[in-house]
Parts: C-alpha cells; structure tokens; sequence
C-alpha cells in the first residue's frame, strides 16, 4: 500500500488509468492524467506511482487493473468509456471484472429525465447513463449525462469518470477530492515555481550559486523555454510549509527584476493587472506579430478597461496610409528599423489616444531575411506618457515561436516601463 | 510477438514508454506518446499495445521495460530521461538492466565537439551526451546533443530517444521510420477524419443514414466540437486502399457544402490557399475578436500575399474614430449590430483597399450582455468584391471558445462565398 519517500515518510500509492482508442492511437491528446497529477500531488504522503493508457480493450483494461490492485495501489483513477457509444466499453469491463451487475440509479437517472425531459428520443441512452456497478457508489456528473462512481476493493478505491475534462473535472473538484483527499490528507506547497525572463539560465544560476550550494531539503530546477527560464521549486513530502515558502522568498529577492510571476501566470495577464491598477489604456501597432498581441491581451475578460484597439499593418503600403509612416522613413531605413518601429508607436498612440503604445516590425519568416536584417531580426518600441523605449533583438528563427516570443518581449519591456 | 486483428490478421506490437517526473507530476503534458502513435499507426499490422509513463524511478523503469520483454513487444519506444543532469536516469537504468556498459561515440563525439567548440566548459557534459549502451547502436540528433540509440534484445526493438519533442521527432523521422519500419511495412491509409462546420451531428448522420446502415469493413466515428463535427473514418488493418478512399469519396459526396477540409487542415489555411490561388487580398475590422483572427491569418508563412492589414476596434470612440462608424449609427443599433458590421466591413476594405473584407461585432463575455444580445451574440460581415453578407449568430458563452468559434465561423463564411 506504500512505498519509502525517504526521511522515514511512507508514501501511499495513486495510480490514474485513462481509458480510450483516441488515445491510444494518439488523435487525442491526454490532459486528463496530468490534471489528476497535479490535482492529487498537493496531499501529503500520496505519490502518482503508475500512469497507464488503454486501448478501448477489455482484456487489456482488465490487466491493467488487475496489476494495480495486485500491487496494492490505494487509489486509481479511471478516466473514459463511459459514454453512450458502443466503444465505451468500462462499466461492462469492470462487472466482469469484479464479477457484478450494473444497476439503475433511480434518483440520477430522475433528474436526467427532467433535465432532458424535451428530448424524448434519449430516454434509453440515459438509462445506461445512470447505471453503475452494483458494489460501487455514485458520483454525480454535473456536466454531463454519464454517472461516475467509486469502487471499493479491499483497501483500495477505484475512482472511475468520464473522459470529458470538464465532466471528469466537476467530480474531482465537487465530490473525489473534498470527500476522500481534503478530509483524510493536509495539503502541503510542495511545488512553486517562479516565472522569470530576459535572462538566461546560466546568468540565474550565478545569481543564486550560494543558495544553490547550500544542502537543504528542497530541490531548484531550471526549465529554460523560448519565453524564458521557469524556476521550479519543490520540497520533500512531510517537510515544513513555512520554511518553503521562507525558502522561496530568499530566491527570488536574488533574481528580483527578472521576475514576472508564478506558477501559472501569463505575461499579458501581469501586465493587464498592472494597467488595470494605474488606470492606463493602451493600443497597439502591429506589423510582424500580425494581430498576436492584440489578441493574447483582449483573451483576458475585462480587456476592454484598457485595451482600445489595434493597427495591424502588414504592408509598406498600410503603414504609410493607416500610420502615416513617412515613405522616405520607409526607403531610407527599411518598413523593419527602429526609426519605423517609433514612428508606428508613436502615431498609433496618437490615433487611439491612449496612455501606452507597443510598436513591433521584424522579420518572422521563414523568408524576407537579409544579411543585416536576418530572419528573427525585430524592432520593438514602447511608449508610456513622455517615456519611449526602441530596442532590436535576434529572437529564434521559428515563425511561430518568434511571434510568440515577440509578444512576450513586447509585453515585458512594457512592464519594467510601468514598474 | 503478434495479437490477433480479426479476418485472420495477426498484428506486431508496439509499446511506448514516457520517462520522466515532470510527466508523472503532470507538470508537461505527454504530446511525445501521442505523436509516435499517429506515425506508427500508418504501418500495416502494427499496433500500439501499452502506453505507459514512468517517473525517474529506476525501479520502475527497468520493471516496466522487463514486463514489456516478456509479453514480447517487438518495437517498444522509450523517450525521456537522456539529458546531462543527475535526475536522468534511463541509459543508467537501461545499462543496469541488461548487464552492459555505456561507451563513448567517439564520431559523434568529435562531431559535437566541433558544433560547440566555442564553448569549452561544456566538453564533459558533452561526452556524457555522446555515450550510448555497449549492445546499442546510434542514432543521430540533429537537434540536440543526446545521441540516442536502438538496443536489440532477443526478437525486440528498443528505441531509446530525448524527451525534447523536437529531437524525438528529428530521429523517427530521419532515421527511425524509414530505416526500420518504411522497408519492412506497407502504409496505409487506415485513418482519415474529413472536417465539417456549420451543421449538426445529427443532420449528418440523417444525410449519412444509408451508408452508415450498410456492413462494410470501415469504422465511422462522429467527433463534435465547437467549431464543427469531425466525422473519422478507420478501416480494419490490412485492408484494401483503394476501397477505403472509395468509401471516404461516397461520404465526402453526400455532405460537401459541409466539408471544409481534411485531417489536419485548419480553416485558416483552406482559406489562405484559396486567396493565393485566386489572387485576393483581405483586410479585417474586429471588435469582439480582438485581433484573432488577423493572428490566425498571420500565423501562415507567405501570409502578406494575401493579408493587408487589420484595424482592431475594441471601443465605440476607435469605430468612430478609425473606422468612421457614424456615431447615430452606434447609438440607434449598438455597437453589436449587423448595421455596425457591415459598415465596419465596408470601411475597412475601403482603408485598406482590399478585395475582401471581414468585421466582426459581438458580446464574448463574460459580462456586456443583455437580454436582447446575450452574451455569445455577435455579427460578422464578409465583404468579397460586390457581395456583401452579414449574419448574427447566438454563440458559446465561454469567451475564449466564442472568440475561436466566431474566428471560425468569419473564415468559413468567406470560403463558402469565394467558392
């Protein structure tokens, strides 16, 4: 039932089973597992020890749960084959199992009926919708038809849900997680991490040598990415919440102004607080990012307390009509220069009438590289009120990744002018 | 070796086993698993049997390579966990397991000493990078600096390769897919999803219903998202080709003014094809899009053959302002009104002087609706030359679905007046 985490701390064993042909042939992707992980690593003492997908096979899932329960895993979550479909094999896989029947949920089965009492044509679907093992309990599905339930076998419980992420999400979050995890385990930080750019791995991990050195009970990994370099921090199970978090303090007052957020933040989403906070509107003159910036700043709800608008102009011909970018500019220094990257921030704040303006123009490619202007070459400009800032990078060379990186560069440059 | 597929075909199988703790955490999704299943799936009688995840256990790796040897997995695929740092484990565990030593590659060696010859504090770190198990052979990166390898044992095939998809990817398909599987297999076409938009499942398979009633050897799955229904053709593994693209052109005839493309397509693209083809150019006003779909039309490499420039209006004063939407107009329909839709089209093309023009106008939520326009409601317009067209739809209240759907719905509407 458990395994040896070290420090004399005994880990109880979780495993998450996702069940599917989708992706076992690799058309689907599978989220699911990982957001159980997640979800399930903040309790104390539980460690995901096995990650299995299936087929939709029945000697196969039946293997697979037979090893596990063989192995004395204390919980297992299932995911998928539970719908109305005649691959949606898992109920019928676990009677044989189990050697049990299925059997109505009355009451469930009742409130799907009310809820799609319009489509009469469904009834017989939802009656398999609402049916579950006769030896397990139901867990209920606010999201969708299929009921999930949980099995106990011996000392173990087999969670089992839809594949649906937001069906599976709703059970875990509405019933597994408060009634078996919260009640029985503390949650601990066991995980942080710290979102950092404009500096590269090898400048943090100078900045940090002492820290680094010194022997604790926590563990630093650097996950460098095209954006920047995230900080991952973690703690041994069983180990103090304060001293992590004291721990974490001490890290990032060493790389303090590379720091842009944690954990899951984004950068539009930092600067989007930030304007919100002093009241700035902003706009936006987009050449090479073509509409990304623009669009990663209004994903946010609310957007529209600063954010008035954009020009995205592709062409020599837009820049000069739309921004009023003086032809001569263009010829003498080229649509992608510093001196072009100004003037479109500079006339499209005027245009908007906003506190703020980013300019960008570069080259994404994969074509239009040149010698001095190679492909990844970009000029970006900011202005906030009196204060303009012009800069030119190299960035990656990947069209995709480069508009990306581009949006993030832009966006940061903005946050240490408003900072 | 083999399992049974039915009509007297036997299959190979084929595992593939993820290594890695930011895996097993959940912290990075898996998209490695899925991709090597998608590009082995193409290869007659063989069939992806296990897909496992394991941390940076070395118990745990060397049970699940031992448990896959022993039900006799012909090609088994392991990424993950080759990199220079103390928590990679696998060429260690894999070492430990079949009782040999890691030997250094001297060519490739050499051949990263010369690439990363200006960085001199690396050379250690390098030679590790170049060692592979005694009883394997190379396989190059060219992207990266971990060699990885294919370890014969008994009648298996073990892949052995990084967990950085770009590297993975790089040695399946330069070496691993045409050296071992191209010259042994046959590919087939065993999978095909045509791509639909703009109608229900339930219409579908009410223009489908002959076909689905007749007894063929070919699987049909509908696969409903928010911006359409994928209908996924399979057909059983050694069967015939030329029958199956058959099949897929009966389907594809009965429901074409729904089918916008195929596989992997996006709309973006189909549309982008077809301005190039037919020489067009596009501007685009949005507003409740926020920059979308300029952002999704220059994600496409060559994209200013076609792609003008955009004008994002996100507030009343930028459509008046820039976009010169009378202000009585604003106030008598809204600024989500078919009325503002078609002129923001109108006048966005004018600005831009393009053959084509798009404007969007809606409530994306979460908050701005009313009872009359609901959060979800929006008006595109599409403009191509002389005809104009301007619709309202009731969309996802999500706002980041409603933004993709009505991207989606904006470009199909345009492909559907160009064709």
């Amino acid at each position: 039932m458990s395994i040896s985490l070290g420090n004399n701390i005994m880990a109880i064993k979780a495993a998450i089973v996702s069940i599917g042909d989708e992706l076992m042939n690799g058309f689907t992707i599978d989220s699911n597992s990982s957001w159980i992980a997640r979800n399930i690593l903040i309790y104390d003492t539980i460690k995901i020890c096995s990650k299995v997908t299936a087929g939709d096979n029945s000697d196969n899932i039946k293997k697979i749960i037979n090893d596990l329960l063989t192995e004395r895993y204390k919980y297992i979550f299932i995911t998928g084959g539970l719908g109305p479909t005649h691959d949606d094999i898992t109920k019928h896989t676990l009677c044989d199992y189990f050697n049990c029947e299925l059997k109505l949920n009355e009451e469930y089965y009742n409130e799907l009926l009310k809820l799609y009492s319009n489509k009469k044509s469904n009834l017989g679907h939802l009656k398999d919708q609402a049916k579950i093992l006769d030896i397990g309990k139901p867990i209920k599905n606010n999201f969708g038809t299929a009921l999930g339930m949980v099995v106990k076998s011996k000392q173990s419980y087999i969670f089992i849900m839809p594949g649906v992420p937001r069906e599976m999400k709703g059970m875990m979050n509405n019933f597994i997680l408060p009634d078996f995890f919260d009640k029985r385990y503390k949650k601990v930080v066991n995980h942080s991490t710290i979102l950092t750019t404009g500096v590269y791995e090898s400048k943090l991990s100078i900045l940090l040598k002492d820290i680094l050195k010194e022997k604790t009970n926590f563990k630093i990994a650097f996950l460098p990415s095209y954006t920047g370099v995230k900080i991952r921090l973690s703690s041994k199970r069983g180990f103090d919440n304060d001293r992590f978090l004291e721990f974490k303090k001490k890290i990032v007052s060493k790389i303090d102004k590379y720091v842009y957020g944690y954990d899951n933040d984004k950068i539009e989403c930092v600067v989007a607080r930030l304007l919100v906070q002093n009241k700035l509107s902003i706009s936006i003159a987009e050449s090479c990012t073509g509409g990304y910036i623009s669009k990663i700043l209004t994903d946010i709800s609310g957007s529209s307390k600063y954010f008035k608008g954009s020009l995205v102009t592709y062409s020599n011909e837009s820049k000069e009509n739309l921004l009023n970018i003086d032809n001569c500019l263009l010829k003498e220094h080229g649509a992608v220069s510093k001196q072009v990257a100004l003037n479109m921030a500079i006339s499209v704040k005027d245009k908007f009438n906003t506190d703020i303006s980013i300019a960008t123009t570069g080259i994404s490619g994969p074509d239009g590289g040149t010698k001095n202007k190679p492909v990844g070459y970009i000029c970006i400009c900011v202005i906030y009120k009196k204060n303009q800032i012009v800069k030119e990078f190299n960035l990656v060379k990947d069209r995709l990744i480069h508009r990306q990186v581009a949006a993030h560069v832009s966006l940061n440059m903005l946050r240490q002018l408003i900072k």
